[in-house]
């Protein structure tokens, strides 16, 4: 099936944390997305095994999106060459547009490795010939796929970026992303509510900075090519 | 009289070297640019007082602009009061929804004064009350005026920027850019090509980095916001 | 007359959105700090002339400092060697151990003036021998004084810093901040209250960040050298 | 057993090259410090096979800290999730409120994999529900453990840091420090002295810098928070 | 066998494309260069298997080099111990007083892990008592060597360096820099040849910058260090 | 008189403190230098009027150049436009293929000033047509002269440079860097020695990590362009 973007994220809540805000207003405009999990989240520290995974889908629906969990491990993850020969395989599988991987992080060991990851799997699915490389079998019966654009949304566990590609407007859509992330309760509610303080008031800063109620930051793969400087909402001081 | 966008630079021919495709592009479209010269780039090297004024005429007629000469003295420019206060007036007198201004440049001392001419002019316009500010008489009997968005596009003397906000592609329209350059048959032809040949170098390289013929750089004075990703054109590698 | 500190503004209001924590948690702690305001903010949009001053004093009056205004032209600040010499008089004159100054600023052109004036005011006077300079003469009757440290907070109409020197937990003190700010009623209950929202949510943010309700950061003029490294408070993620 | 630091080094004599005086000096203030070696630093090209270790105890005894070695391959270290395992274990065995690690590096690969190892290994402490992670087994006895602070100090083969976190003065025992690298004589006296010699540059370049005669600098994990500027020893010129 | 330099490549065509202008010059000048590719190149795309192999040897001819090929996977390149210690191997047999190898690089996954390779394996060269480590025998019947300088060229499908540690001109043997990658048809004139566009463009570009038809642009391990400034050609604007 | 390299500086003793070692070694070697200083150091705290220039002649003979002092007030240096012009006139006099100009200075103000005031100088001084520009009457009747490169020395008072564009092995010639230093006597020997100290433990710092005993720094107003990567001397790690 295709999507038209592909979202890859370690944990579930890292997507809608990062980018709910996009994602509820993308989906709005009929865009069809999948997010990708490496992992189911588990162990979870106030949730028995299984219901963090009733959450994620309920945030997933909340949304607008599907979801996918890859099964590995919560804690392990590692820029590994069978892991990026997988998200190629699902590059390869739902030929999205658009590809979103968490951006540079160094905070979470399992964050450190998406930029790795997501910069080769959206290489290594354009390519052909797989058939002719041994390991790369998984792929050698998929027509190759290009990317149009690999963007990377901020982790908010990380510094704040003073330099940053674009910022999307999510206010119209913010409840959407608020209701998203209470649906993880046994992560936000119990645990303590630090957390979810801290991702609304980055969403909060960085719209605020720029006239808006509430913003979600990416940075950009490549760099930005557009066909006018039009697209560019105003700022407040020009 | 509004145009849709000012274009401020010290001397002619520095829009059409830095934007002439960005021009000719937003010309076709219907918009209304003017071209705001600081000087009038006299004494140039080979041609007599006043050559290069109609070559700059020439230049925006064939980039479809007006163009319009402060009369500072080339070689002199410095980022001052006055004509901090003359460029805000214009801007206040035009309605621009867009400024341009060279950005941050060391190699030419007067592109040197350009970005903190044209942020502080923007950042005048916005203002009310000049009645009671003494000094700022010529701004007392205009409304403020906000302008949505100041670019700064790259000037060729400077190094490359290996980090920019955004590139135009101007593939379609660069042989209007070539012509305009070349109404200054007396600055390009006689002189030296080197610059000819390095304005087309660059514009060739950005392009095809990003996948097209060619392509214009632009550094923002604010973080760009959009409404959604999509905006972007594809890049070749994602 | 001696003060600790001297806080070298633009504007009224910009030391407290900037520091206004930290001016009341320091205040709090017996410390005497003199607020410098170069202009008297005058003219502004939604008050008589005056009204402003008043406003400027309540504000002093709630964080516990005093004020001094120079009475420069706002809009038309530069960094010009009178106003240099001006500022490194007042330090000789008030033996503050620290100065603080607005951070590197380029949207408000009397901002970006900031960081030149009182790093050359801080140089100034820490130098004797001034009768044997023409045009010194203001400090031949002042003997040299050397301010321990210059710190710059961050303004609040920039983008956010990436690297910082350190934040200030201002959590405890911060309701005496937004009363501060309030006291501006003029200026943020009229014109529009995007300022305030923007103040407030960049502070939340940088707390948040570091495990604390609010913060407010700063940079140095040298860097930082501390007895050791137990001074630091801690981060929610080490 | 209970341990205020954890320095965690590639090699002996690189915790006492980075940061000798700083440790000298906080085990006079009565702190208790463990330094932990990847590896024995073996073989070393002037001494006997276990020659190091006994000059590595040496050092320790002189700097008045303890010292463990976890017997890793010298040249061969890598940011390995069994490593990091076992540096969150000791972490959780040892509860030091501030881990030490090599700062980025670039020029000996050992190096080069520090910074990585020890942000995932204060990362990891601190999870919970290790019993419930395939291959997370050492860690599931222990409670988990929020370090407060992590740093790294320079590592002396590197370039020099124009920007770092914090310099610490060392001056007043920076003959300890001396005497902890004499410690090790196959490596300095004998292969060369061109290391001792940058080592000593080095801190007294920054110290000077700072006005005194020897310091060791530092960046930081995460942003520095601190409960008033007041802790900031004064610069030469502020 | 001796060679005054060791150009170390993911794959045939990358150094021609990096740095094929300096090899020309330099075997000019009686070099004698070993390229090291560690893979082959295969599968590609538009030509059978062992095509390619034939290419780079005419590639290598036309730049007078001599070239061998490692054999790994392309497509599955990482930093991994093993390749460090087969590189650290080559030089230690060809003594080079130079080494270069593929500047930092994030677009194609086998690039990325260039840097870290040629890091580690001149920093393992120089190093003794191979002997004494188990698993690395294969260094122990070699003597240590020293490479003098570590040099990266820009790889073509990075964005531009503003920055770059210097340039060398090589305009007088372009046409055999264009001649050695046109050797590879089946990859530059099958495929398509926006590649072999991007990479003039690039050369001409920074050529142009700084006065000349072409040059390629290096960065450097260590810092430079020259006898005297008199080394560096002249710019055009100084 | 021509000059082979001009050394522009605000005060006497800037010149031998940043790059005296470079200095003595090309005077050595037989080059003509002519240091500009734009004030005579005065009003200096330890000796009366007249002995500083003293000093500074006795530094300019020991370290074989000629010295220039143009009179400028010490403490006001600002980059005016009449100092600019000035500049460029001795450039046009002296025809100099080398200019030197205290690098991106912070802490003295008159140091600030000197990035722009010779970037601006080396690029006026290479028009022509001087005739026809008011106030440009100094220039009008001198050739137009091209510098062939402008490099910027660290400023001792400086954070130090983590990148810079070269160092210069000045070991063999520091005695007498040393000696040009001591002329000074009243500003270093009467005041305090800490700069003394600061000074030498600088050039001893960057000498060190690039494996000589004393080398200084430069960066560079254009990026560097050499004839062959053979120019640069070893570095301890490659």
């Amino acid at each position: 099936m295709s999507y038209d973007a592909l979202v890859i994220s370690a944990h579930p809540d890292d997507a809608e944390s990062q980018m709910g805000g996009t994602l509820a207003k993308l989906s709005d405009q009929g865009l069809h997305m999948l997010l990708v999990d490496l992992t189911d989240g588990e162990p979870t520290e106030f949730a028995d095994a299984g219901v963090r995974a009733h959450q994620a889908d309920e945030a997933a629906r909340i949304l607008g999106v599907e979801r996918l969990t890859l099964g590995l491990q919560d804690r392990f993850l590692a820029d590994a060459m069978g892991t990026r020969l997988q998200l190629a395989h699902l590059i390869r599988e739902h030929h999205p547009r658009w590809v979103y991987g968490t951006g540079e992080a160094y905070v979470h060991p399992d964050h450190a490795a998406m930029v790795g990851l997501t910069r080769a799997a959206v290489f290594l699915a354009r390519l052909g010939q797989w058939e002719r490389v041994q390991g790369g079998e998984q792929l050698a019966n998929q027509e190759p796929w290009i990317v149009e654009r690999l963007f990377f949304p901020h982790c908010k566990m990380e510094p704040p970026w003073s330099e940053f590609a674009f910022a999307v407007d999510v206010s119209e859509v913010y409840e959407r992303k608020r209701q998203a992330l209470a649906a993880y309760h046994s992560i936000f509610r119990v645990k303590d509510d630090r957390l979810l303080a801290l991702y609304e008031a980055e969403d909060h800063y960085y719209g605020r900075m720029l006239g808006v109620a509430h913003a979600e930051i990416y940075r950009s793969a490549a760099p930005l090519l557009v066909e006018t400087p039009a697209v560019f909402r105003p700022a407040p001081h020009g």
